[in-house]
């Protein structure tokens, strides 16, 4: 797939300030709001291809998601390796990376990527083989943010942390039965590595983590969602790191 | 709406075992799995009348909500005043309750009902023309967390402030301007008032409050999803909370 749209004014607006990959055209509502007619403006600076349709073209082009008036035909967003991520960023730090195993709900890997864009975590390695890709539905629900992060996707997630470790990164997993978090003292450069809502990581992946954590929470019920549990620790980490550099 | 339709396997069986409303029927399809036969079997000790359908059914009686085999006919979850909830929860030392003021999005609610019960929240208040109703498909995302919290609806949300402050309660509402939780020692018992995604808080509301508390994250993009921002608010109360009772 070397052209695909993306919709929604938090995506096609990211695409377009971004810069990283190709706009072939922005698909606009003939209706248009403000906060459409804004994404128009830079656009137009940017020497973007402009066109407008009706609301039954878009829901087309969008295939029935929620487009709010606006599509985008994009390229596809580069993908790194681990040392191309690296090189990019200069020095690792204190670096947070987000490792996402087995999630294969698009509400859930589009929530998390938007969460670790805004705590501060820039690369996100995805398992290939056992992760959803990323679609338009993922990137509209990251409202954006994954125009932001660097993408990284492997075969073998488990073969990626064994060399993260060698470049000196902490490895912390995400279980149920895992350590509390509240005392945590977290250890950078660090990556988090969060598994599926019911089955957790990997055993293989978990027992290469250096620490194994969880989220305090009531007993006798099902547990946090999968996004939001992702969210929590990274905002521990987050908030950690901002301690350490005061 | 004296009875109507929830789905969804946490939904039903949720339903099933708290015991908090009327089951008039089970209707499940016809191929059951595990969890299915699960739920079918508890309702069966319960005396709850059985049925099963073919999918093309059950997607109607779930209003094509992803119903996962088995829907139930039940009647409305209760509504309690402030002092029915009181007069339940047998003193408010430690409580945390949270309200929502318009949030219209079914998946946000939903997702913050879900994570409330997670976090200890007990009570739920709504601002009635404010926020979203408690849908099947608000009831579907909490995972059937709506079953163990208690839902007081109110008018107006200011005047139940107002009243939940005379009751000794201490009022913090999020808003992007607030001040940071990050060393922030909260009092309990608590109310926690969430605003919506692009609005926020009313201006009156905020003015209610005793503190207006915020997330750090980075500057220059968007911001959290409004359910991840209030879970990550939650469970830095929740975690506050557990460290008072050590």
């Amino acid at each position: 797939m070397n052209r695909y749209y993306i919709y929604g004014i938090n995506s096609v607006k990211e695409a377009v300030l971004s810069g990283k990959r190709q706009i072939f055209k922005i698909v606009s509502s003939k209706d248009k709001n403000d906060r459409v007619n804004e994404i128009i403006e830079i656009a137009r600076t940017k020497k973007i291809f402009l066109d407008s349709a009706d609301n039954k073209t878009l829901d087309r082009l969008a295939n029935n998601g929620n487009h709010q008036g606006i599509v985008a035909e994009v390229s596809p967003l580069k993908r790194y390796d681990i040392l191309e991520a690296l090189k990019e960023e200069k020095g690792i730090k204190n670096k947070k990376w987000l490792a996402i195993d087995s999630i294969t709900d698009a509400n859930n890997v589009g929530s998390l990527i938007r969460s670790a864009l805004c705590l501060g975590f820039t690369s996100l390695i995805l398992g290939k083989n056992r992760t959803i890709n990323i679609t338009p539905a993922v990137e509209k629900i990251s409202s954006g943010a994954i125009e932001r992060i660097k993408i990284i996707e492997v075969v073998n997630l488990n073969q990626t942390i064994i060399e993260l470790k060698e470049k000196g990164f902490w490895i912390y997993g995400s279980a149920k039965d895992g350590k509390s978090i509240i005392k945590e003292n977290f250890s950078f450069p660090l990556l988090l590595v969060i598994g599926s809502e019911d089955k957790g990581l990997h055993q293989k992946t978990k027992e290469h983590c250096d620490e194994i954590i969880a989220i305090p929470q009531i007993k006798d019920f099902d547990s946090l969602n999968a996004a939001v549990s992702g969210a929590i620790l990274m905002y521990e980490i987050y908030k950690r790191d901002l301690e350490l550099q005061l």
